[in-house]
């Protein structure tokens, strides 16, 4: 199923997507796609509704974060060869770990704030990882059993807040509205391989990345069972598995964002993204 | 005021401190002490209420973080001169920010559990800041009106997951259980000065910190301004200012945590916590 969650910033109605491409509403089966709701058996139980029978969502309403309540969004640094390579760093022999702060989570076409005194704003597609079952120490193997499902997410990431205002990366990552996730949710069943999926990004229709999952170094499955051993991954969390090569810092000369930039992205079968970029009040 | 929260692990009620030392039930007033309750306005309120007033709480419950709901556990790294010093790195020009999972936030007295393959579990005291209010692009000299009032707090650190496992310290600083805050969120009305507070931890009754806010490179008021220009702050995130010389990895030779290890911590005016370390499960 793709699960959509839509209306006001704040006020979302959890959804999902028809036959048809429309949505239909689901708030009469469930309050809102929090954690709770993506276990298995509440998935499944779900998953049994005929979208046909649930209230067709009229007009072109908002549409939120796929995901409501996260309390972890856990990026993955240099994780496509071809990127890392553009940034001028290597391969690191075990995934790179960073935090991105909840409060940066908007929905996937609200317009991105350029933070006061950014110079570097940049781009970054990825696909994002929905965390199901709370998972601690679990093998490879058994990785995606904890996984809800998948959708598009956008890193957006000031470069000079990342790299040169001393210490952590999380500085450059963290500004509000910098994660853009969804539209959908998308349940695993509807994505039989997650590492082998095309990914695109463009700005002001221009093409600026055009990879695949297929690159990825460190996969789904390892990522899942790698982040457990340091922590617990919990229902709703989110893992943001890295970006191709095509960012505006891999440029030469780099290139960043402007207000009135526009930014469109996706990843085939969890749907579009497209992002205004305006300057922070 | 001093404000508790108490019970089982994710069942916890709100209470106050009276005037004995004893905690009063405060449940018939707020559901929870969550960030809708702290601004300004709601301390004020509930800070009429006379705590004898209250019912009794009785026996020796376990006491739960010390804020509910928690979005963000925002960490300044190497915010003491001669702390910075004892780790081999010199003070940063700006502060250096990460981010601990509020998955690691526990009890001040709960155990704290000791990775999977960690060799270097450490201790690190700080002061834990709490906002109360929605702070984006403040001035230093507002910087308090956005601060609810502060708490002890146990920046728990595995230190080869964070600076031998590959970048970005997030990864030996969200382990399950790292984070214990508490016992009390403190309002700011009683303490005058966040900038002269004696502060020290033992281990197994040996003295290993010994230190006071007055020696942080970058005060409080500093760092709410300062991050409030990279993301918001918002009601309920915590802010865990850095840690005093004397952690583990600065001593000749190293000292890490074992299973078994008592660890007592406390800030004048704050509280204290004590944790008994495990070997997870």
């Amino acid at each position: 199923m793709k699960f959509i969650r839509f209306g006001e910033a704040g006020r979302e109605k959890p959804g999902v997507i028809d036959a048809d491409g429309s949505i239909r509403d689901l708030s009469g089966h469930v309050l809102d796609l929090a954690g709770s709701e993506l276990d298995p058996a509440s998935l499944a139980a779900l998953g049994k509704i005929d979208p046909a029978s649930l209230p067709l969502v009229s007009g072109n309403p908002r549409i939120g974060p796929c995901v409501a309540g996260t309390g972890k969004f856990i990026c993955i640094g240099l994780n496509y060869s071809d990127h890392a390579a553009e940034t001028g760093a290597t391969v690191p022999p075990e995934p790179i770990i960073f935090m991105k702060a909840t409060s940066a989570i908007v929905g996937p076409n609200d317009d991105v704030l350029i933070p006061r005194g950014s110079e570097k704003t940049d781009w970054e597609v990825e696909l994002g990882v929905v965390i199901g079952k709370t998972a601690k120490y679990v093998s490879e193997d058994e990785a995606l059993d904890y996984v809800a499902g998948y959708c598009t997410a956008h890193d957006v990431s000031e470069r000079a807040f990342q790299t040169e205002r001393h210490g952590q990366w999380t500085k450059g990552k963290s500004c509000d509205t910098f994660g853009p996730i969804g539209p959908w949710l998308v349940t695993k069943d509807e994505v039989p391989d997650p590492q082998n999926l095309p990914m695109w990004l463009t700005v002001n229709g221009q093409t600026m990345q055009n990879g695949s999952t297929k690159t990825m170094v460190y996969g789904v499955k390892y990522l899942v069972s790698y982040l457990s051993q340091f922590m617990s991954l919990q229902p709703g969390d989110v893992i943001s598995t890295g970006t191709p090569p095509g960012v505006g810092m891999g440029l030469k000369p780099p290139r960043y964002l402007k207000a009135g930039d526009v930014v469109e992205l996706g990843i085939e079968g969890l749907g579009t993204q497209k992002q205004t970029f305006v300057a922070d009040a």
